[in-house]
Parts: C-alpha cells; structure tokens; sequence
C-alpha cells in the first residue's frame, strides 16, 4: 500500500503550521520516549502504515512496533502498536497519527459490518467514488481490509454510462456504440439503469455488467431474472445493514454501497505515554 | 473563506487520472451545458465555494449560481445551485463536486443539530483537532456554518496542556510554569483535567481555561462549582445529541465534540443535467 | 486535451533559468509583435494546444490563431499559426514552444505513416507504454492525431500479464487465476505469449486477450487459427513499416509499435517574426 | 550527473496512477528478486543513474550493481547492470526504468556515430536547445556521454542573436551594441548569420562567435575564409551523417546538431528476472 | 527547529541552474575533502542546522561536525563547525550554506546587542512581522537565540487590532468587541493606539495589551502610569540601540523591534578548504 | 522582471497560516477600500510588481496604480501607489506586501548611494551572489534598478575559479587548463587572486578577468598596472562607501559589493486605508 506523501504532509502542515507551541514550551532538550497506541472499542484495525509515517515524517528514527496487521479484528482494550521516537515528535504527531488511524480503522471497521451480513453467498460488496476528496486511494484500502472489493479508482480506469452520459447523448444504444468504438481493449461497459426497460436496452446492447440504481427489492428480482447471467449485476443505492442481506439473496453480482467511504464513523483510538527515557535524558 | 488550491487538485488528479474515459469516449466537440445541484435530504448547506471551485478547475468559463448561502438550512428536495459549463467539465467534476458538498454539508448539518439542543443557553459548542487529515480549515469552516465555534485550529495557536504533557513534565505546576515563561503574550493558558484534584491543582496555578476530560456529570457539576468563575471551563469526551443539553446546564462554558468533524455522515445531494446548448453545439 | 502545466513549465524554467539574457538586453521595453508557426516538411500536426500553453504563460494576452486543427495533414511551406504577442515573450518562448510542436507532431506523422499501410483492415495500430517519461498522454494524445489507438495508459487500467509475471507466479494458470479473484469487474485480463503452447494454456484459462510477442509470420498465422475468435489477438514487437501489412493480413486484432512513441524523429517547423507594433512601441 | 528528481517522479505516477493492478494482483507478500538489465543491440551507454533511481523511489533498499558506465560502448546481447529489490519494485519500476534507459543511450549512441565521423580533426560536435521539454540536462548528458560537447544549456548562459533578434533590432550593429552594454562580463557574443554580408557585418562588429546557419558547403568555405581566425565559427543546420565530415574539413570550429536530441531512435535494452529469493519468501 | 525544505531548495536551485559549470569542469571524479567555517568578527551563531541542511541536499553522506551551538556568542577567527563530503558538494554548496549562516547569525547578533542594554530590567524585547517573506520563522528562530521573544508568528496566532482595522471598523469599541464574540477562547486581545485618548479607550474596553506606537518618550511614561498594570504595555516604533534603554525604564512590558529581522547586517564567515582525501581519491 | 510566484506564496503562507483571525473577526461581508502606500524617507523604488502580485493572490480584482516606477527616486513623504481592492485583501496583504517593497527598495537605495560615489568613471559595480537565499533574482533585479550591474546569477552562467578551486586543482595552471578544455564556447574565465603573484601566474594563462580578492589599495594599484589591459580587473573585498571611489580612481573595471544584498537596512514604507467603498458595503 503506497501512501500518498503530499496528505501526510498536508495533515501535519496544516496541525502544526508556525510551530506546536505548547510542546515547544514543555519539552527541553532531545528526550526519547515511548507510547502505546490502544484500541478503546473493538475494531478492524486500517490504516498502521499512515500512522508510522506521520511519526516518521517528525523523527527519522522512530521505531514502530505492531503485533497487528491491517485487517485484524481486535478487542479492546488493546495495545494495536508501540512507538518509540523523540519526546517533542510524539507529543507533536499523537492528534494527526490517529485522526489517520481511527478515520482508516472507522472505514474498515463498517466494511466488515456489512461483509459479515452476506457472508457465504457470492456477492461481492464494493465501494464506489463518494470517497473523501483526497483519500481515494487510502480509503478503498481501507474497505479492502474490511473484506470488501474496489470498484472503479476513479474515471481513468473503467467504462461507466451513467444517466446524465445517457442523457447527453440521447440514449443508451448511442452511448454504448461510442464506448465501444473508442474505450481501449482491454475495459468492459457497465451501464446505469433505473427501470427494467432501461436493462433490456442495455442487455440489446450486450453490455457487460448492468447497474441497477436505486431500485426497490421486487424490481431488482425481476431485473436478475430478466438478465439471466448474460451480464454482471450490480445493484447500487439506498443500501443499509438491514437490508443488504435480503438484496444479496436476489442473486445479484455486486453490491456498492457508497456509505462505506463516506458515512462510516471514526473508532475510539487513543495513545499514552508509557516512559521517558531518563539515561537519554541525563546525557543531553 | 479561502480554499487550500492543493486539496481540490489532490482530489481531482486522483479522480481523473490519465482521463476520464467515459466522457471522452461519449462526448463529442465543445458542448456547453446546465445542471441543477439537488439536495435530497434537509440540510445545513455548507462548500458551495469549494464545489464551484471543482468545475472552475475543469472549464475556467463555468457560471455557478445559487439562491442559498453556506449556513441555510434547506428543506428537500431543492436545488441548491445551478452549473453552466462545458459538458464535459460537468460530466467529469459532478462526482468530485459533490463529494466536497455532501461532506461538508453533512458536518454543517450534525453540528447543527447539537447547536439546537442548546440554544438559549450561554454555552459555545466547539470543534477539535480530531478532523480528516488536509481537511482541518475546511471541516472547521462547516462547523462555524453549522452554528458551532472553532476550538485551536493546530498547534500553533493555543497552548492546551494535555495528559501526555503533564506526564512528560512531571505534573501540572511545572508544565504550566514552564508554558508562561515562554509562550507569546497574546495567549491563553488551557490545562487538561481528569479529577477535581486536578482541577484544583489547576486552579491554583491561574490558568486561564480549564478542560475536563471524560467527567461524569456529577463531577463535571463540583468541578464547575469549585472554580467559581475564577478560570473557563471545557468539557470534552463522549458528547452525545440526547446528553449536550444536561452538559449545558452545568454552567459550563465550552463543550467541545470531536464527532462534529470525524463522525457526521454524508448529507445525500445529486447533480442532474437539465439542458445541452444546442445552438453551441451546431456553431462548433 | 488536458496538458500538464507541470511539463511546460519544467519546459520553460529549464530553459530560462535566471533569464533569457539575449532577449532582456536586446529588447526595450513593452513591445508586442506577431509571429508565424511554418511547417518546413509535410507533417500531421499534433501539440496545438501545448504550443499555445508556451506562450500562454509567458504573456496571458497572447492571441494564438490556427486554421488547421490537430490530425491534419499539411503541406510545406505552411502557416500553421499566427501567434500574437509581447515580443519578449515570443522570443523568449520560440524553442520551447517548438520543441513541443516538433516533437509531437513527429509522433502523428510517424503514425499515420503506418496508419496509411493497414488502411481497409479492420486491425487496430496501438502505442506501448514505451513513452518518454513525462510524456506518456501527449504522446499518447500524437498517437491517436495520427490515427492509431491506445493501449494501456499505465499499470492502473489494465490487467496484462507479461514474461516476468509469469516467471514470478510460476505459471499462466496461477496468474490468471489470480488476477481474476482480485482485480476489478470491468476489467478483462490479457496475457503476452512467446510459443504456441502458451497461447494453448492461455486459452485455456478463458483469457480475453493473447498478445504474440516478438514471433515470425507463420507462428503468428497457425497462432490466429489455433484461437480461432475466442480471444482478442494482439501482435507486438519488431513490428515495421515494410512488415506491417503483412501482419495485418493474418486477421490479428491488434498490432503494437513501440516505435511510434520512442523512435519517431522530430519534423522541421519553425517561427519566423513577422511584424513589431509600431504603434505599440511608440506609445510605451 | 544530478538528476531532477521531479521527472522521475512524473514519470512514475503517470504509469502507477491508482496503481500497478497486475502487479497487486499477483504478488503476494514482500518477496524479494533479482533481474537483469539486458542490451539487446550495439550501444553507448548512458542513463544508469536514472534508471536505478526509478527502482530507488519504489524500493529504497534496491541493490544496482553495474561494470559499465555511461560513455562505455557495449556489445548484445550483453548485461549492463543487475538489479535486486522487491519483487513488486521490479515488475513495476521495470517499463519506466527502461523508459529512461533506451532513451538516453539512444542519444549516446547517436552522438557517438556523428563523433566517429570527424574523429582527429579539431571540431567540437554540439547539441542545441532542440531538446525534449522537461529533459534538457538529462539529453545534454547524454550527448557527452556520446562524446560530443554542450551548447548553451538555456537562454540564461550564453548571449545568440539569432534572425528573429535580429529583425526586432533592425540589425546586426544595434543588436551587439546593445548586447554588449548590458551583458554580464564573463559572457561572450555569438551571432547567427545566413549570408556572407552577414558575416562581414558581424565581423564589424567584433563578436566572439559567428554561426553560419543552413549555409551551403562553398558558403561555408568562404565564410570560414573570410573570418580568418578573427572569431569562431559555428555550422548549424541540415547536418547529416554523411555530409558532417566535409563539414569539419572545411576548417570551422563547432558544427551543432539538433538531431542528437530530437531524432535519435531508443535503442533495444529489456529486464529479465533470473530469480526469485524463496528464503525470504518463506519467512514473511 | 524545523527548517522548512522548500526554501534550502530553492536556494539551491537558484544558485545552481543549470549545474555548476566551474566545479563540474574542475573536480573529476568523487574526491571526499574537508572544509572550515569560520567566523571572521566576533558573532552570536544562529543557522547551523540550516547550513547543515544545505550540504545534506548535495551529499546526503556528509558528516558536520561543530563544538559551538545556536546562541553561543564566538570570539574571531573561530572555527564553528568542520564540514566533510564530497569535493563537489563542498564547492558548490559553499555560498548558498554561508548566507544562510550569515544571514541569521547577523540577527542573533543584532538582537544580542539590543538585549545586551536591558539586562536586569523586566522587558521582553520582540521582534515583529517585518521579516524577509520565505524566511519567517527562521528569522524568528534566530532572534530567540539573540535573547530575543517572538511577538505573533503570524495573522493567525494573535489578535492584534491595528490603526486600519479601527478605521475599518469605525472605532476602537466596535472593533473590540467583534473581535471578543468571534476570537477563540485561548486567545487575548491587542489593541494599537497612537495617542492617550485611544490608550483610554482601549482601557474602557478591557483589552489584554496595550500597543503604544510610535509614540514619544514622555508619552509612554504618561500611558504607563495611567494603564497602572490593568494591561499588558508594548512599545514599538522607532527603537534604536541608544534608546532601547530609557524605554525599558518607564516600565513597559514589552518592547519590539522590526529592524532585528529587516536591517540586521549579515556577519563575516567564510569557509576554507583544508584537506582532500588522498586516499579515496586514488581508490575511485 | 518575472517575479517566482513560489515566493509570493511562501511569503503570504507563512503570515497567514490557518486564517488571519483579526480581520476575520472585524471585517464582515464583502467591502471595497482603497489604501495609499507611502514612502516616510527618500529612496530609490524597486519592487511594485511583487506588492502588486501580494494583493493579487489575495483579490484577484484588485486595481494597482501608480506614477513611480521601480528605479525612480522618490522624497518623503510621497505616495508610491494606491491599491483597490477587498477590504479583506488590504488588511491581510499590507504587512506581506510591504515587507516586499521596503527590502528591494532598500537595496536600491543601497546601491545608489554607492553609485552615486563612482559617477563619471568607467567603473562598474556590481552585486555578488552573497544574497538572501530564495531571493536571487529580486535582490540582483534590485542592484540593476540602484544603478548597480549583475555578477553572475549562479553557478551556472559563468566560469569563476576561487580560492577553494585553486587548492582542489593543485594550482592556477591546472584548473584553468581544465576550465578551457570543458567549458561552452560562449564563456570566458575569471580567476580569483590574493597577490600579485597569483596575478601574474593568471595573466600568463591568459584568463579573461582577474579578480583581485581583499587586496590593499596599494596591491590593487600594482596589479592594475601589471595587467596593463590584458584582463579585466575586478576588485571584490571589503568594499565602503567612503573607499569605493579611490578604489574606481585605480582603473579597475569592476567592484564588486556583498553588502548590496547581504546588508541594506530596509526602508521606511506604510500604508493607510484612505477610503471603505460605503456604496458596496450597503449593497452587500
């Protein structure tokens, strides 16, 4: 997982900014110390390597030790990781370290909600790009350690006909004759429908994969009948826990459930300061 | 209310990539076009300069006019802006756009809703640092529009003595000793309390503002009734919709609550494209 | 066309540096005068735009006009663009902005070239990734002026499984098989094959598309007879302009050319000054 | 040989993207390998630095070990550098590694065909600003490498007043005038001159350099006489492989050649893996 | 001390362009050698990190090694830190890494001498916002190590009411009490005034700190008395060497003074050569 | 004079930082004012276009007018321009804005004093690279509009061998073979000395100017002599303004000053509000 090292920054500049005052007044010297970073609710665990780099980013030398991985379920209260780096960039990381972590971990901590609800049936859950402007990449990480699978990573790298594609160009036969005269070999067409008519003029149109958009429960059984295996099936919109269970008994391929990214709630993650390293202290 | 220029290229780049593939492949020639913005929920409105800022990125000639101003509060459904620009700008910044609005919106609106719980009172409800990372001015920004007050926005601009500080400096007296003789003259000194004997402890050092951290109501009362005036008093921790108004009562001034920035979900707010230029379009 | 400001403007500070030196001294004051673009050999142009964005920056009242269009074919001499401006600007951005020009429109030369020998087919000629960094959408963007298609724009919107992943995995049928459980629904999987026992295991492995690399016209041939329609066929390596018809002939899909984007040479344009304003000059 | 580190970084995000999804996909785990650097021609070599610092940036614990050097001539098939690093660093950084690679020993090897040409006169072959925008001191090295010298490197560090000066000063004599009252003391003048007039004038007027441009080869012997020692003389324009001797015989000091840069063809180079490291697999 | 990276290389890049034609001309091959600093007139060192800085972007294996540290006063000649890396490194990184010592040293310097005349009174000597734009907290920095106080770092960390805020306002009243509903809780309020009826007023309105701008000797003492410590008390305007002195004496709090970071000379250092390694030297 | 927007911003980024929350505080709603920037001492102007460019970032509507032009000296009290714009922009770009105008005026000013000094003679003074880092181009932009002439820019345009490159060559001979040998055609050599034996052994290697470093007036007499026209002369040292006009009497062709740049006290300059745009603030 390749870490984007401008929002890193971007956190810490926009923390710390002229300087943190408060620790710059209270800390004298080089000092070394330890924290431990602990889970305070049970969670799935997202987000370690963020949280080692707002660290790194303030002491070269930090040391980020971790009996847990990305993915991991864990009780609390439970340490998740252990940091040792100078004392000013401890007291200094601790808030953006784990406005990463608890915001990462939050994602992936909902994903597995969800995924727990269909769990045996061969649906697969999906994010979509109602992802917080700037975290993309992190955040469809995230839902991947929470067991669900990524959908496009944005508009360079998938063929989605959407309704106002549709509507600016007058139909779906229309739209889906341009996609395919100029999209690269290698992509396939989905396209977004809202009734059942819609899905007979993609299914004409030999689409691959068929989004049903905002559909209730009866018609999206209908619209799975009706296709037949002759394209993918993705349903989209309005999904709740209590619902995604039933949705998935429809036979359906894909479900994308834009809460994932953009409603989930942060965890409860804290950090303590366990030692100060005092031989380190005397010698400065 | 200025826009950091980084956080909207960051979110596009990572959006767009190396093109959006659909919209090319769809869209022929310059072809201008209108949507209409749409709330789909009630709503506090907040990132109607950060939307627009997305298209004018895309297409430097976009008119983005709108009746509302970040701060109303809208009933649903209501359209609450209008975008003219080239198709193509539109088809390709709507999913971006949105996702600045519905996020802010959606802080602006749960923030709103703690305000109301306490309105007549003398309390200020106030933000934390505990924002999404490159979001910080951004996120506080849709608090102030809910109704709510920003607490520091970093390190730099308040001194707030937390646990791990006291720690690091061997307990409350020497901390606040050794923030007074090196701090800037224009600032305030806060402190970080878990008990009344801290509190105390606090009060007898003559800090400005005092923060009770995690309390249960009774303490929070004694604690209030201790200091007497002689210092501001913060409560923070675990700050729900149905237990701000008794937190209120207390007599307390400050209520800050983290979930204001990193746990409201999303307000649900479409783009609908009503009409292509088709006298544009025939001239190009 | 969107341009990365970042290329022309690394284009322009590598050039300048502190100053253009000769032009600071030779040139009084605010001047402005028009320049023609003169194509010196029949070319296809491509880089319109880039070439604008030059002068663009240098002087933002810079009028740039064209009668052709990029994709066309021109004869030499020809104008190509009469551009308007500060005169230190168009000294200063002469070089830069042809260098643009020159080299991109080399590409869609270059291309059509080989566009012109498959003409009738039904094949697709595509680039490579064998770009030169920096450069990959415009050189991409040269290609499809000059009539060819695009392959994959990068790592990121295409499963193509190549020799040195196959050695990694062991085998195409574990590759495949991996790439299936993980990638995302709207991508296909191509994978590249030096004998025809590979294409065998390919096909067998239900893949969308079997790129040939680097065999001679007869393995090509039994190749296309052996996959027989079941899959997109792609040809790739040592591909010519003597050889490519041939090629063609063999009912392949695709055929790939490096060479389009690493190995076109540049074609002769250049700016010659044709007025100062008079006016201009002597009111200033 | 300081290389900019922002081409290397533009050239791998424009491959990367949203990321390697073959790569992702097939790669379990951190596992370790090793690969060859291949030349699959006849080349000089230039760009290894380049090249290991593409795999630097994805693995910074690369090993890059090499027994050529840029400027070495090699035969093929032969090993010019063996890389070890992450699996995934290899599979990922390999295309853009290359990329730079077969670029600049292009160039190199281009130059060096040119250099052997007029091996033992006294002329010194050059490059001009006819160079890949964003890749000018990665060009212009790679020119040396191939035994030839640089040209001015920008408009900054060296005064030539060229035809379009020319025409905006009204003449030679006001043009050098003005050049020499304002240029900085440790720069000389050059001036491009396209008939013998021009020479004379020049001469007149004292400059250090005279460029003959797009003369022909008895213009140029006259030229070279007429100045007599008086200043040097540069040969620019339509220089060819067979024609560049005679050039050099005509007794001129430097003959630049935008060819070098502009229209040199990437030579044939590949990465081979020859090894998986299964200990380390294992352990991880 | 956080040096921001941006300006270390933008130095660096100004000053090296295109390369460092005379050491790249000069030095061959990597040579190690080892280099003085020395201060050349009696100084207070500020800027080591940043020197330090300068030659780790052209040498990350540098090693600099210094006896002496920020705010150390230096007798002349001194040797303040011994510098060992490459040859290249040392020669090209030597200017810019001096004016950054030499810079900042000559404001520790020239705050040094103003703290020099107050010794034993109460004042805290400020510096202001009147700093080099880019150099802002480096200038701060070394003021500190002058002796000096930093007044705000910025807009953002103080209220600071000054003449054109009050006329914007209409009055000291109005502004004042804007500025009390809106400011955050941590902070104090700082009012400018120009005359004792403005001092009143700004008394009547309970601000935090009074500024008494330029204003003349008889004058503060009048304000002194009549604010009578219900008010911090700054003077600022007009400070010099020979007057610092008898303004501390009227018992003012604070006394501030742009010319410690807009006039402060830079200080006499220069760096030599003092040995090459021989040694490495044959071995490359 | 092309001004690097990184500076501007850097410059306005480091002074506002999260808000400046004073006239954010005050200033209510959108209003109009105009402000007067005025000179409080005589001086010599330089650097209206970056005060202009401060306020443009700030409000891109903003009008900048005035009747002076950067080289123009001014008497006090004087208005040097009159800036419209957002109330908002003036309070937050003054400080920035005229941090700009008083340091580049103040070298200026500087510079003109000295220039003052040698009027009439054949000498030229000129500025070093001894300037703030970040600030090259303003600085030497600065030297010109004093009056002054510009050494080199940087490393780049000019071949200077110094003391340092002495010792790394084993001696004046060596390294201004090596120079020649490698250096471009359009650059002449300086070489540094310290006696008048080094000047010799300079002349006898036919260098193009000599630089005679922190010689006596005596020493420089003799050299001057000795060089008898052969070289240039530049005279570079501990250069005054009551010694720099005996040091031109020598006959030496350059002097050259570090304290232009590196010690210019900044000049007085201020702005006031004048007028608030009453019609706009009603209407708004």
């Amino acid at each position: 997982m390749l870490i984007d090292e401008r929002l890193i920054r971007l956190a810490l500049e926009e923390d710390i900014g002229s300087g943190d005052i408060t620790t710059e007044a209270l800390v004298e010297g080089p000092v070394s110390a330890t924290a431990r970073i602990i889970a305070k609710e049970p969670l799935v665990l997202a987000g370690l390597e963020a949280t080692r780099q707002v660290f790194l980013v303030l002491d070269p030398a930090v040391r980020f030790e971790s009996d847990c991985r990305d993915g991991h379920r864990v009780e609390a209260p439970c340490t998740v990781a252990t940091v040792s780096a100078g004392l000013g960039a401890l007291l200094t990381g601790e808030r953006t370290a784990l406005n990463f972590l608890q915001h990462l971990s939050g994602i992936a901590t909902f994903t597995r909600r969800f995924v727990d609800k269909v769990r045996g049936t061969k649906v697969r859950l999906t994010d979509t790009r109602k992802t917080t402007p700037g975290w993309r990449r992190l955040e469809k990480y995230a839902v991947r350690m929470g067991g669900g699978y990524n959908h496009r990573f944005g508009l360079h790298d998938g063929i989605l006909i959407k309704d106002n594609h549709i509507k600016a160009c007058g139909g779906i036969a229309v739209a889906v004759e341009r996609a395919r005269a100029r999209k690269g070999h290698l992509l396939r067409i989905e396209v977004e429908t809202k009734t059942l008519d819609e899905v007979r003029e993609a299914l004409e149109n030999n689409v691959d994969v068929i989004m049903l958009d905002n559909m209730g429960l009866d018609a999206i059984q209908k619209a799975v009948n009706l296709i037949g295996g002759r394209a993918l099936v993705e349903v989209s919109g309005g999904v709740h826990l209590d619902t995604v269970a039933e949705l998935a008994a429809t036979g359906v391929d894909l479900i994308s459930i834009g809460a994932l990214t953009h409603s989930a709630r942060a965890v409860d993650i804290s950090m303590d300061l366990v030692s100060i390293d005092e031989d380190r202290k005397r010698s400065l």
